[in-house]
């Protein structure tokens, strides 16, 4: 199968923060943000696949950044790292003031998707080919991020996960 | 005031198209895409202006594609001309089949916004400096498409109209 | 086929501003007008056709007036032309100031609904007989639009649209 | 205050059964059908009162006619009776096929609705002076009802409820 | 069939009030809280029924307590009497308020809902079999409640309503 | 300040999977019901703290269960430990049959959530006291949790993480 490159499947998704969405502090809902990037994301993975795709998994997410009502917020997802079935979707959150234009980082996350045909089964997914420097960076850091998810689901031994093992016990080996 | 490009207020979001906003045929309501067209170009005129903007009117809109549920749909916005306090914004719409990835032009429509204060008055915007050459196209049109408006409203005569009474007049003169 | 009268496909809807589909002015967002008539007019051309009917095209929509969060508004729309598969939709918008309950137009919008098959292709509709002095006028106004959205779309050489013609070269031929 | 007419509030709302209001067998929700007719009744409240209304509260409705997916709704709500700060809404409800055009009763129901201030205090509202006979019929069937709905509430004795009690006794008194 | 206890069918449903249900003081629309009940007791109904379940009827409800956007409700529903195809449900509707946890009743209400097969016929549920006092309370009290509303439809004679009739005849006989 | 038990945080929110939630499998999106568990996981935090809560973070969350259309989901939603101004939360998801009642777990999640004050600074939350196995469980593996959160976030060397480094080193030390 002929490999994309993450610009293929890049999917930017830019709309307002309306009231319905906001909490007492008249802040966007950490959930809503999250149903967002999941349908970004879903997007780009289709992208990539040109299958249907669901949610596999969702990595930590953390909020960092208050998300004001009347705000614009972009929600740009890509597929990051192609595994048989699977894609990792890495997903860049900006926010912007409606008044001054200022744009900030207002979150990541990074979302795994599988491909599956119309029953439902996995189905084979192109390979991702990076090419600028973050594309690569992330590439590799999603197979750390795999080992880790795969340790946390018992599905494999702590000590097989080599690149995550290296972390924790830093230059000692 | 500094002028600005298109590129500075492009805004793009691409969505689903969802079972809830589709009509016994399983396509896309008209006004539900009338709906998203808006918030995109009043993203598009508000990245511009830098100021709350009020839609003020749109233009005549076909509706040549139905566009199925479940599709990808792409609306990009941006400001084609902007005149003392109001900008016209040109809207591109693409859908996207979801299993082949065949991207095909949805629909267009070109929308007007006003830039206004808190208290709903009118405010200068800056002027919009064209650079490729389907930007200045679109900038040329829009005065043109100005007039009819003013013509139709009964604001200017039909006499003073040169560029449009050049379109039915044809050579002659 | 029998032709019908606009009473017969009139659709009156009237509700209320809500939070969620208001701008940071407080004021109803042009594109949820837009989708409500949408929906009105798409209903009065169902009644006439007795088909289902897809949007072809709305005309030039101006926004003149401010619809606050909370009004009540009323959307009335009925067939105000019929043609051989297509129909022209005339809608007039109300809105009712919630205390004083001040009545006041609020909008107006032509839009062009074609009835359809369960195909999806275009299927024969009854004619329409106006009756009042409001409806007739609007009916022979349909002819005018007609030919301007057919010389727009390049369908129709402007010598030709001779309503239109007249229009803008006034009483000199 | 000066009376008015149940025309005066009468309150028109056309809208589409759409699939997020569906359940399992394609029908509209009952809750789906008695909010709509909350936000009719409501307006027609309002319309009377000129103040702003709160549901009292809503008489036994009964759910004999399932209303399918894609069918065109128009409920119809008017004040049947106006009391001190409360107001009686008669509410119609027709459901009209598609495809034929048939027109048939889908549900009538009766909501009591209380004026109030802007603190939310009882505030009074003009009488009502019924017209055609099935405006009078509904307008003497209130203090029944409202009779009823004290006896129900504990705060009328039922030998008090003289209309409620002919009801029950029949003739024999 | 084995029938079935109170508790097997009791389903909880707590969420927020939010934006887009208030109203101008606000406040919960009282038509939001009749849809959230009748999801709610839909789902006890089918808990119970193990069918689908379409809403028969609500009885008379009155709303004497406001919820204000921000509240925690909590509806709770269980089947309160099974009859032979229809089950009558008894929702309890609790608020929190968000900064002093203070939780009061904000509502009861009472529905009826009919199991159904996959073609809407109506098919058989198991009986209820009440187990604390207070089920025992409502059990015994939907035998009267369904008297009045076969009486208030017109389908039996107010003196076949015998346990309605002594409610309002008093000791007398 | 009084420690407070889980069950005096615990939320409970059922409700059905309707059409507009539901990818084209018709299963749930992820992310609907990420914000499912977003909204009843900050209502228990709300319980526990008496305060505006906000989402902080969400941990890993594997999707293995599709979840179809019509399915009864429950959230329920309890505090699992409490730190000086967060908590963390446990959130359970089953799904139900409509048919068959059959119960099976759809989901587990994990979201942190920071107690505020009306301007939005972070303010002390009650201790959390675990009662049952279950909860003293999950109570000790928040500690690991919060480390790995924090040497994710570079706020923490991998070396200080005590429990977490055991868990990668094994028995070796």
């Amino acid at each position: 199968m002929q490999s994309k490159r993450p610009c293929e499947s890049r999917t930017i998704m830019t709309d307002m923060v309306l009231p319905s969405e906001t909490n007492p502090l008249n802040n966007l809902f950490g959930g809503e943000l999250l149903a967002r990037m999941d349908r970004a994301a879903s997007i780009a993975a289709g992208r990539h696949s040109r299958h249907i795709t669901v949610t596999a998994s969702v990595n930590h997410v953390a909020f960092n950044q208050s998300v004001p009502l009347g705000s614009v917020l972009t929600v740009e997802a890509a597929v990051s790292r192609a595994f048989r079935t699977s894609m990792e979707v890495y997903i860049d959150v900006w926010m912007e003031d409606r008044n001054t234009g200022d744009r900030s980082k207002a979150n990541e996350a990074i979302y795994t998707f599988v491909a599956v045909d119309e029953r439902g089964r996995p189905t084979e997914v192109p390979p991702l080919e990076p090419e600028t420097d973050l594309e690569k960076e992330r590439y590799d850091a999603a197979l750390r991020r795999k080992q880790l998810s795969l340790v946390l689901a018992g599905k494999m031994k702590p000590n097989d996960a080599t690149e995550l093992k290296a972390l924790f016990m830093g230059k000692q080996d």
